[in-house]
């Protein structure tokens, strides 16, 4: 097992130069196997040395591991131990910033009372303005009951915040958006509806994030009815946007076409329904779900819930019955959001030549990666320490840039089409390979991708106005902002 | 009338140099009143000259004036006016940023996948880490349902959004708190008290904002009670906070005491409530609250709303009955929050000698500070462009800031008390004069003041425990921050 950045300390050393040696201790906590990344001198005072060691280590064992051995050392003394990971969150990762500084009285009577007035007036003459006038406009709320968190599922609102404020970051970083964590103390669906819908005038759109299915579909499709601002689920739509992506260059590179491929579907959650629905979109016709249960078949749907049954409906014309094993026979493209290790070397063996494998189930894949590659012509997983990583984090970012410049009120199945195909289109040909089928999350080119094909693709649908202000002839934001800025 | 810098325009103007001299151009505004602030040239092309003019005007109608008469202007073309005011909140006053990027894929491991899951568990163990762990640790919601904003009343939470967001903006410049704007689309106060019970796992304090009378009590009370982090209602206990810091430093100005002096209070709303219950709180043994139906007192309460009983209990000793006009007659101290224009300077004449005058209705203070000033020794208002404005903006920020340094769950009445003798306490004993009791707003003591007297205060109060990690030894935020910033 390997050391981890996750897994970073960072001891703080009292040492007895008279009676122990620096490179002795470094070379002691090398011995366990720790990667060293750092050594700061804190303090020397007389032959004591106060330093701060920090390493990578493999787990939170290995961490007190080279904590005991240090205590045993004569001559060091361990006076205390950080985590660096929880050292990251500690206060919050995000904060709120001043778009510009109040700097004197002129400043306060435009921004606040009583210049603030005349702009409060004039949205309430005609809310759409709150689009232009205020933090609406570039303002994405990240909302969750915290019943799906990452792989640790139902853990509450408190324990769900670290990971919507890392989501902030990302929006921020990649996306330019102000999101913010709304991380909500109730798990009735009818009530985080009636939440969600109170505090939308502060937003221009809502991602709902790792809320448990089937909640989260009704709760999606509920808020994208009755609210005028685009209602996004990453969990279902971010990734299905990141697997068509995926293959979309995978096929090109095996040679193969989205219309005549046999694809299989473990999972049928949240996510599996959400790729499957894509895919039928992108042209695809022949897609087999799996349950636990087995193939979902529309001539054997007893006891489907709706949305299990509408799915059934519009997969498998073949109507496959059987095991997931079965399944795989002769398939062109496996594509897992399932559980760990559910498949072998055999089960990909089995499936045709040229076989695409996308074994996404997190930390476990559905089938181990190496023994995939050794059958498949294309393997990618949800993993960052294997080639071709499925990560949502390739879409949310641009979609909601592109949808918010876009002033668009709705994310249609369509708009998720071309940003998968805009992220594809981030690889050229000649980049494209087995290895290199989807871009890297810190590939600057893909945001700007996605919120260009979003702006061509979107010119003639229906788009929130922006009111001509009849207080200034100011045309755009941008000419706005361009004449604010002098 | 005089110009102001919330009427400030800005004309573009192409200049036919062949038929018009510049000067000319900005005499005829200076003719009609304007104060020209700045003359830009965008563009000169033969002849043709393009310049961006900006002027402080007195209103819309001076504004539209001015460009009636440049269009009028032989050889002057108006291609644009904007109004700088609306271009401040173009877009939004406030911005979401990540307090540190995500580099590199150790960085991305840290505070998103897979390291958070660790920060995730470790708060699902104890929720209260998230005081610790999370933003939680310095964001303060500031909630409205829009329904009393300003003096503009019920404009809805679209049309409040700006004054939010310049809240929003005030409180982290003044007391580095992240404060963000949730305007709720509801008025029902049960519905009200169940959202933001709902969201509150985000945040670290509650500020509500601009709700009216009498819900803003119920829920400002309900709130809490059945929340562990401190709610403020800030119209009211915001106002009271500074009128008793004013009031402490007039009275040594005037060398009275505030248990010996005969206190009248206009208005028995939200703010009224809230001072005349502060004042008590301070040691004032007189005081008679004034409604549209004259004085409160506890022997005729009959039809009275519950609150209104009650404070009619805890007044007005002399069981004083009649109009204001009838009450003021010997009274040291006036301080209205009800509306303009109730009185005049004989009023004020009638008053006792070195009489005491805060007239805080806005934008028409209950008296005229100048006639005021005749008859009065100390007069304060809400407008800044009178001295000695009593202004909110002074105590929310720094308040704040020391509830969350000091981890508190609750904001006492002797905290609110401590917190208005600490702003009081910023103007030394030679600088306080009759026009200069209370400190301005762009005082920097301020905050840093009222923060040390909270934590004084409060240091055997109970307070959130901040947990020892289980897997880091850290022992404060502070020394945590230190060592994350290695």
């Amino acid at each position: 097992m390997r050391t981890s950045a996750s897994y970073t300390a960072s001891y703080r050393l009292i040492i007895d130069e008279t009676l122990v040696k620096v490179p002795d201790v470094i070379e002691h906590i090398g011995e366990t196997g720790a990667s060293i990344t750092g050594l700061d001198v804190a303090e020397s005072d007389r032959g004591e040395l106060s330093i701060d060691l920090t390493c990578d280590t493999r787990d939170s064992d290995h961490r007190r591991e080279i904590a005991t051995l240090l205590e045993n050392m004569e001559g060091v003394n361990v006076s205390s131990i950080s985590d660096t990971t929880f050292l990251a969150h500690v206060g919050g990762k995000i904060a709120v910033s001043p778009t510009a500084p109040i700097r004197n009285r002129s400043d306060l009577s435009r921004v606040y009372t009583p210049g603030v007035a005349r702009v409060c007036t004039a949205i309430h003459d005609d809310p759409g303005k709150s689009h232009f006038l205020t933090m609406r406009a570039n303002s994405v709320a990240v909302v969750t009951d915290g019943t799906a968190v990452l792989g640790l599922g139902d853990i509450g609102p408190e324990a769900a915040l670290p990971v919507m404020e890392g989501k902030a970051v990302l929006f921020k970083q990649f996306g330019n958006v102000n999101a913010w964590p709304v991380v909500l103390d109730t798990t009735d669906t009818e009530e985080i509806i009636s939440i969600v819908k109170a505090i939308a005038p502060a937003y221009g759109g809502i991602n709902l994030e790792d809320i448990s299915a089937p909640r989260c579909f009704e709760i999606e499709e509920r808020l994208a009815a009755e609210l005028d601002i685009p209602v996004f689920h990453d969990d279902q739509h971010g990734t299905a946007i990141v697997v068509l992506a995926a293959l979309e260059n995978a096929l090109k590179v095996v040679g193969k076409k989205m219309s005549d491929v046999r694809i299989v579907v473990s999972g049928v959650g949240a996510a599996g329904t959400a790729i499957i629905k894509l895919l039928l979109a992108q042209g695809a016709t022949d897609i087999v779900g799996y349950g636990r249960s087995g193939a979902l078949a529309a001539d054997d749907t007893e006891g489907m819930n709706p949305a299990r049954k509408a799915l059934a409906e519009m997969t498998n014309p073949r109507l496959v019955h059987g095991t997931l094993k079965e399944g795989l026979k002769g398939a062109d493209v496996f594509i897992g959001v399932s559980h760990g290790d559910l498949l072998d070397g055999d089960d990909i063996a089995a499936m045709n030549d040229d076989a695409i494998v996308f074994a996404l189930a997190n930390p476990t894949p559905e089938v181990d990666p190496g023994e995939a590659a050794k059958h498949a012509a294309i393997v990618a997983t949800g993993r960052s320490d294997y080639p071709n990583q499925i990560n949502n984090v390739l879409a949310f970012p641009g979609l909601f840039r592109g949808v918010l410049d876009a002033r668009l009120t709705k994310i249609t199945t369509e708009l998720m089409r071309v940003t998968a195909l805009a992220i594809a289109s981030v690889i050229s040909d000649d980049e494209r390979s087995a290895h290199y089928i989807i871009p890297g999350v810190f590939d600057e080119r893909v945001p700007n991708a996605i919120a260009r094909a979003v702006k061509r693709a979107t010119q003639d649908l229906p788009k929130r106005n922006i009111p001509a202000q009849e207080h200034a002839a100011v045309r755009t934001p941008e000419e706005a902002i361009r004449l604010a800025g002098k």
